[in-house]
C-alpha cells in the first residue's frame, strides 16, 4: 500500500433538479467544502470547521469514512472546512465525499459522491463543474457536462429549517401522468438550452410538475416565494435539489437586486433564513497535493 | 392585401421525440419538401409530385389551405414536391405545413407548423433545422435550436407500412411511474449532451421508457430492430416519432455499414420497407421570391 500523501481538496454545493430536471440536472455553485487528508503517526484526528461541524467528529464524520475507505489507512488527520449549510438541498453530502475522496487520492470521484446517496447529479456537478446532467445507468452514475453561460447569478433562499431529503421523498406520488411527465421533458428541453445562453432562458424553463407540486407540503410558503424571486427579476426561479432552498436564476445584471428583494420577500411570507448571491462553479472539484 | 408574390420555399422532414425526449426533441433530416406558390388569374390549381402526391390534390390539400389561409386569396397556383414519405414519423405534415406557409409569405411558420398536429417538436425542427427543443406554453409553440455535432449520421429505417399518429398516441398509457418518468429526463439530458458531441453520445441516451414500449404493440419488430440497428455500430437508435420509422444515430464513419446492414436486419425480421441515410438539415426553412 502506497504511503498516505498529504493533501487538499475542494469541491463545490451544487443545485440539482432544477424545476424540471428531476434527478437529472445540476448546477455547481461557487460555494465550498475543502478537506485535508494526511497522515498521522497513529490514531485518526477529525477536526471540523463551519457549516454541519456539530454533527460528527469521529470516525463516523462521512469524510473520515471515505478518507479511512480510499486510503486504507486509520493513521490520518482529516480536516474539513466546509461554507455549505447542511440538509439545506444545497449537495453538501455529495460535495463533501467528493472532496473527502480526492483528498484521499481517489480518481473516481463521481462513483465516490455516488455511494453516498445513490443519486448522482449533485456528486456529478462537485466532481464536474458548472451544469452537468447525470443519470444511473444500469446501477453506475452517468455525467455529462453540458454548456453554461458563465454570466448566471444565482439567488439562493436558504431557510432556517432542514427538510430531510428521505421525507422530502417520501412526499412523492409513485404514479405520474403522462402529460406531467411530458410537461417535465418540454421545460428540460427548454431549460438546457436557456442555460446556455441567458438570452435565451425563459421563465417557463424553470417549471416542474413533478416534485415540487408534492413537496411544497413541507414547506408550503415555497410557491409564493418561488413567485416573488420571478416577480423581483429573477429569469426564472424552481427548488434546489429537495429544498428547503429555492433558487433565483438571474442575469448577472439583476442579481443584486434580486437579492435584495429577496429580504422582505421571506419576511412577508414569514420563512426565518437568509439570502446568498452565488456565482456557478466552474472548475468542480480541485486536488492539490501539499508536501 | 397585398398582391401574392411568387416564392418557393423548402423545409426538411424531422424525426421527433428521439427516444427519451417524448414530444420534447426534433432533429431536422436532409429530405425536403417543396411548396411553390404563385398567384393565377382565377382559380385554384394544386399540382403535387412524389411522396404524398395521391392524398388530395384540390382545395383540400393541406398546402392549398395554408396558401389560401396566409395569403386570403383563392386564385393560386400550389405545387408541392415531397421526398419525405407519409405517416411514417417523420413529421411530413409539419414540413409541409411549414414550406406552405413559407411560399404563402407567412413569417409565424412555428405557430404555421404547429396548427396542424399541436405538436411543436417537428414543426420547430422544420423551420429552425438542426436540433430543436421545444414545449407548448400557454398554448403556444416555444423552440429553442440546441447544439448539434454536424457531422451526425442517420440510419432510417423506412418500413413499407403507415402508422396514424393517432393510432400511435392512444397506445399509450395515461399514467406512468414516477420512476419511469426520472429515467426519460436522465437519458433525454444524456442525449442532448451526447448530440452535441459524438464523442460523448452513449447508448442508452436512446432509450425511452414513456412511448416506444406501448407503441411496439403496433410494430413488434421494432425492439429488435432497434437492437440490430445498434450492434451494426449506430451509438444509438430510437423510434422516429411516432413511427413506424426507426432511426439509428451514427459517427459518419460507421453510417454506411450501418445502412448496408440494416436491409439484412429487416429481412431477417420480417420488415419490407427501405434504409435511408441522411444527414441532418442545419439551415430549416429556406424560402425565396422569384420575381
Amino acid at each position: 500500500m502506497r504511503p498516505v500523501a498529504h493533501r487538499v481538496a475542494r469541491a463545490p454545493a451544487s443545485s440539482a433538479n432544477l424545476g424540471p430536471g428531476f434527478d437529472a440536472l445540476a448546477v455547481a455553485l461557487a460555494l465550498y467544502v475543502e478537506v485535508e487528508v494526511k497522515p498521522r503517526p497513529a490514531g485518526l484526528l477529525v477536526v471540523t470547521e463551519g457549516e454541519g461541524a456539530e454533527i460528527a467528529t469521529g470516525p463516523s464524520h462521512l469524510a473520515a469514512r471515505l478518507a479511512t475507505e480510499v486510503t486504507g489507512e486509520d493513521r490520518l488527520e482529516v480536516r474539513v472546512r466546509s461554507d455549505i449549510p447542511v440538509a439545506r438541498g444545497l449537495g453538501s453530502s455529495a460535495a463533501l465525499a467528493v472532496a473527502a475522496a480526492a483528498a484521499a487520492g481517489a480518481t473516481n470521484l463521481l462513483d465516490r459522491g455516488f455511494s453516498i446517496d445513490h443519486h448522482p447529479e449533485n456528486a456529478a456537478a462537485s466532481v464536474l463543474g458548472g451544469l452537468v446532467a447525470a443519470a444511473v445507468v444500469n446501477g453506475a452514475p452517468v455525467a455529462l457536462r453540458m454548456n453554461l453561460d458563465p454570466t448566471f447569478r444565482f439567488v439562493v433562499i436558504i431557510p432556517a429549517r432542514e427538510l430531510e431529503t428521505k421525507a422530502a421523498r417520501a412526499a412523492l406520488p409513485e404514479m405520474v401522468s403522462r402529460e406531467d411527465a411530458v410537461f417535465n421533458l418540454g421545460r428540460m428541453g427548454l431549460l438546457v438550452g436557456g442555460l446556455a445562453d441567458h438570452d435565451r432562458l425563459f421563465a417557463t424553463a424553470g417549471d416542474d410538475r413533478l416534485h415540487q407540486g408534492p413537496r411544497s407540503v413541507l414547506f408550503p410558503e415555497a410557491p409564493a416565494l418561488l413567485v416573488g424571486l420571478r416577480e423581483a427579476g429573477a429569469l426564472t426561479s424552481c427548488w434546489s435539489g429537495a429544498g428547503p432552498s429555492l433558487l433565483g436564476i438571474c442575469r448577472a445584471d439583476d442579481a443584486a437586486n434580486v437579492a435584495e428583494a429577496a429580504v422582505p420577500l421571506m419576511e412577508r411570507h414569514g420563512v426565518a433564513g437568509r439570502v446568498v448571491l452565488l456565482e456557478p462553479d466552474l472548475t468542480g472539484c480541485r486536488v492539490e497535493e501539499l508536501d
